[in-house]
């Protein structure tokens, strides 16, 4: 897989590069006169590096006198959080990436009109860099499946789906594509029907919802879950009561992908520890709850063999009628679409958008972005804003604390809650154990 | 070529994600409660990143309260001034590589103690990021030849040499090898001599000085040349009086490269504007100087063709006796080392040690790097420290501002004068003029 | 008033110099190595300054390598909001402000455990530089009447009430003794009652409300009062229903203060701008309340003649047995005592402390400083934390998004809502119509 | 003396008051659309504080987004180095202080005009809030003679005398004027004559000069003086060799003050651990160097009486016939009126302004600022620039390393190497001594 990682490794550079190049003219226009008029104060537009790095989250550059630039705060994001990424799995072609890196807005004027990469003449010095990224990385899993991999943007800050590139090369190539749209079906599912299809205007047959005893659980139990501890080992036991508690979750999201017109088939993804009396309470729960049918996945033990009741169904369930239609049409305003979203998918009872949200809201209207699509920023733990409500919360209040405009990706983003897009290292990194032997093979990965 | 780049990108990409998850650990240690003991103002390594940023020269990160890390001040380097850049050019083989990368110095503790790459368990990490650039890449010049491009550390704040690794393997697969030792001989020559030979083991037969007409004149004329700027037509009018004034340079050169003991062949490069009197005269000057030949290159013109009788005198060269021997022994002490290199090559009167630099001399030798040998940081555009003294200067005073330890590349770095390690974009950027056109092609590159 | 000028801004600048010099002792503990193992995040006091200046809020000190300390974001606040300054106003003598000063909270260690100015030895030289301005100063009114002027802390931040020292002079001096409390009667008047009454073990005879047509009109019609604004001209045409929609306002201010068990007199300070008809509703609606007597004080225009009838209010409210207690026990929680003034006083239904205040709600306990009064941080504009929110809000959720600890003073601060600790100068500031004339008198101050 | 100490110390809170207005109303003006055009990275206007504050020396202000203002690099220095201090000292009246209070450079535009105080309409708030400082303090010495204490600038950075308006008000009133320019008389008397005699139009009669057997041994012995560390003991010791050496010093300032055409007479300050043989040797030497007369003043241990001797003596010397001329005339370039100064009287070979220094010669002349006098900032340890340098150096190059403009206090300020701006604390503050005592008496402070 070594080869893989260094292909999306070359993507991620691409992407870093290309981000980083428009923020370095950026400051160069700042630093040579500011032709454009740019508001110092109003520039969103960050840098990102490929390492996790909590002291790049706020800094202050263009110090030390007059030949570094203007004193500026900033920051650097992830890589996989920047627009260009989300620009890269969207793209039609490369003509349509360039269209869309010209588009991006790094800041506003003194007069709150918005500055682009089209204005410091550098979308096509971005969109060059970016020239061998436009093609998927065609690789085979273990048993020789052809699979393409293709961008990687993040699915709490942006859309989380693989590329329309690569769907279409795929649709091509196969009888039947499947493509993932990360993180919950609450943010990756709703942001692939709303922005990916309407962009891509291909429409999918069939929705495979991936659950696991062992996810429901943790809706349902009382385990404590937090990244980087060990897992609770009572969670491997067998606990009917969390299931059914938990089911509620798995419930909701049959429930929410019905409302896009498409079937839902269910892959209960099968651990070793696993109760046979679990799933099949799962089961019956997700065809109540309306899936068209629910069927145990075992190819991580089994391979493609444990996926044939699963592939089985899923082809059963593109043969069904569908009716897909989106959540919201784009004629709504800003706030509206995001309550349509908050209230519909999420069951918040409102949003409250404070006073920079508010703002902005009227703001992107004024500019003309108030007809593009939504995409939500928010953590993929819950159904709210807040990782530690998990279930089925209701009528809570979503905060959405400030706006975004990724004019190039073409969406509006809305942040709700306290979102990181700048990871920090542990305590103890994972990278502390990785090394090479004395054949220079490389150990400590996995 | 666009292949090239992209593999030389690779490389740098990789430099630069190992050399920025090293400062990611760092930060990140500062942050979880010092363990090293390191004084966090006593860290010397730096960022990098692969754009011409002045912006990033010196900057505060982790501001923005406790879970960001602690506030210092710091900047990025561009990618080919990092150490590991270095490192890589230096490196045996893949376990050497993971050794150097081990004893690169991140800053001091409090008792002035060394910190290094190895105390955060990061070296393996890095190695492994490192691990395909191990590989030098096989390109092709347009008539076919094969040629080896690996690493590409800068000559004016490291050692500016390709690798060993490739020189090794081009001396298994060819019968001559010429391996380039970049910038101004002063700098890229010394160096090669005094840190990449002593590595490598291997001993140079011969020198290829490569002199054009235009620069010569630029040391003996008045032209003024500035980056960014187009170049003073006078240049390419014949100028005897400036090629005559400014041939004591190349003369310079020359005696130097001698020093070392290997036979010195002068390459006049020719440029179509170059008369044949300015030629003939550099000729004569160049071997009343003592090289052993002095003949015209016209491959720009006229390919490896044009390239015939210097390569004739090149064999010719390779079999004259030599005498190699480096410039300083490694016993000297550092200050006696710097002296050697200012005095001998420079031709500097003196070397005042600022303040700093001269605290840090003994520091340094109280650590154990007294033995190391010495990579100059200097420009490339004057034998002295100052890049508008053209020509010859003698007797001048060389101040040592500071100096640095790159214990993993294995040499101690005294920087002379205002070295910039950032470069900032001009104000016309040439990435302005690169687009697609509309067949997605790149334009504008040339 | 010059000379009154003078004195006071004396007093500012002995704080601000006793304030600053903890502050500079402080960053100079960090750098020398800091023995007392402060966590540099975790300092509060800033410094202060007696200059409206927005650029100082938020700084980052300490730049510029070793010599000048390490780098932190702090910043400044204005002189008045010092906690000096709350302890000047709170001192019995001397002896008790030395010992208060000694108290004074900067942050913390890596356990947590609070560092003071004791630690420091500096609370002696603070002490020696606020001696002299623990004289309170005697002025007299246009009529000669004697009057003490001693410390101004604020309202919002701070406690906001006259000293304690000036208060016992006068009590021996006088037959009667009027102190003030600042700003609102929810802000001052309570902070008075349970904070200084508490420390001073004095226990006022009756409370003087003092109320203008004016300010009921703001809380009860539509008028817009913006800082640096001219008023809106309407304000001062007579309108009833404006004043019948405020006195709500005033009469939930008689009711809290009754609570208090101490007779209320209600002033109706007269501007020549208002109908009697407008004063007589007012005074109606006092009595209704249950204030003892509301008359009307015209002193502005009058003098001290203006004032009789208000006077001899006063003072047989004084003759009317009273019978004076705290709202709250200092056994509560500090939780508790924060939510009983939200509640009874503020009416909120409500208050919602955030992630950090809540931590420092625990914190502050286990240092022991749970048994300290409570000073809120709160706008003056409101009841509720909403400057914008007039009238008599009623059931509303108060954020209490921070609490600070003022060890010094003996109280706890919870900010509730956005309350900025340094004003900015406006786009006009005042000052730029002050000068002095051609006899080089002041001109353009008033 | 407290009340003497208050007194000063109310001047200089207004200095610090008066400076730091100016201060805030500069970044409120960058903050609200910069109407003056103020290239942001050329403001030299700092803030000043009354505090030793290393963490202060440079720092980044207006951070935390758009209501804080503009980010930019700055710092405090202390408060008698401010330019407001020099203009107290330097002013005829209230009303010459206001015009040279408006004339006050702090940045420049930009395309490099000044922007001065008037420009933002502040400077009559600064004179002001300066008012009450225009009138000297008039205190006794301990046997009740008059002495008149008013301003205190700086001597290293600033001019370092007595005002002009003291000096004038003691000539109404007494027969014989004496009054101080600070640190040597390199610095101080060079000043006094250049700057202040200039702008007063007064000449003195006398000069005299205050050695000490101590200081004569400092630089011409070997002992080691470092600020915040004991004497070595064996300067107490009877030393010829070490006066015999370091008297040189003491003859170059008897030379250069005669070049001034005025009488000088020498004052041995005597200490009780002074030998008679190295008295009468200093004297000898100082007549044979010109003094008048050299005396013994013993003030110290006799008072008045002790320096009747020394009075007779100047006396005797105000009645010398004198022939007062300035070392320069003002007509001379900015760049020979600094040489003049460093070659004269500092005995510099050259003196070599480094590049933003010449760059600023030129611009001031070009600006208008030409024709000021010359206000030196150097240490005032020795005659050279480096405050190691004991004796009597000569032939030394001096660096200029930039420069400053004084436009209101009506000087150009040449910075000769390092001169810090702002003290630090030092790991032991004087201050952790102060305290007071149980009758609340200060203690600690000598």
């Amino acid at each position: 897989m070594e080869e893989f990682n260094l292909h999306l490794t070359g993507d991620m550079h691409a992407v870093a590069a290309a981000h980083n190049l428009l923020a370095a003219f950026l400051d160069s226009s700042l630093h040579f006169g500011n032709p454009h008029g740019i508001d110092p104060l109003s520039v969103t537009w960050r840098r990102v590096v490929d390492t996790n790095d909590r002291a790049l989250r706020q800094i202050v550059v263009g110090l030390g006198g007059k030949r570094n630039g203007i004193p500026r705060e900033t920051g650097f994001d992830i890589v996989a959080s920047s627009e260009v990424m989300a620009i890269l799995a969207l793209a039609g072609d490369i003509h349509d990436m360039r269209r869309r890196l010209g588009k991006v807005v790094v800041g506003y004027d003194s007069e709150g009109r918005p500055v682009t990469a089209e204005d410091f003449h550098v979308a096509g010095a971005m969109t060059v860099i970016m020239r061998k990224t436009i093609d998927p990385n065609l690789m085979q899993t273990l048993e020789g499946g052809p699979c393409l991999i293709h961008a990687g943007p993040f699915a709490n800050i942006a859309h989380g789906n693989s590329s329309i590139i690569a769907d279409r090369i795929a649709l091509r190539l196969c009888d039947y594509v499947v493509t993932e749209a990360g993180f919950g079906a609450d943010m990756g599912a709703e942001k692939f029907f709303d922005i990916k299809c309407r962009i891509s205007g291909l429409v999918p047959d069939a929705v495979l919802l991936v659950v696991t005893v062992r996810s429901v659980k943790l809706h349902g139990g009382e385990y404590d879950v937090r990244v980087g501890r060990p897992l609770d080992p009572r969670i491997r036991e067998i606990d009917l009561a969390a299931v059914q508690a938990g089911a509620a979750n798995m419930e909701r999201h049959i429930e929410n992908l019905r409302r896009f017109g498409v079937p839902v088939v269910v892959a209960l993804n099968r651990f070793p520890t696993d109760g046979e009396e679990e799933i099949a309470l799962l089961r019956e729960r997700a065809l109540a709850a309306g899936a068209q049918r629910a069927v145990v996945s075992d190819v991580h033990r089994k391979g493609g063999a444990g996926g044939l009741a699963m592939a089985h169904a899923v082809v059963e369930a593109t043969e069904t009628p569908a009716d897909f239609q989106f959540l919201y049409p784009l004629e709504l305003s800003l706030a509206e679409k995001i309550e349509r979203i908050a209230k519909v998918i999420y069951r918040a009872g409102e949003v409250v958008f404070e006073k920079k949200a508010k703002r902005k809201l009227e703001w992107f209207e004024d500019l003309g972005y108030g007809g593009l699509p939504i995409c939500m920023a928010k953590t993929q733990r819950s159904f709210s804003h807040d990782p530690k409500i998990r279930g089925c919360p209701e009528g809570f209040s979503l905060p959405v604390r400030d706006m975004g405009i990724s004019a190039g990706a073409g969406f509006v983003v809305p942040y709700c809650g306290d979102i990181l897009t700048m990871p920090g290292l542990p305590s103890e990194p994972g990278g502390t154990r990785v090394d090479i032997d004395e054949h220079g093979h490389t150990v400590g990965l996995f």
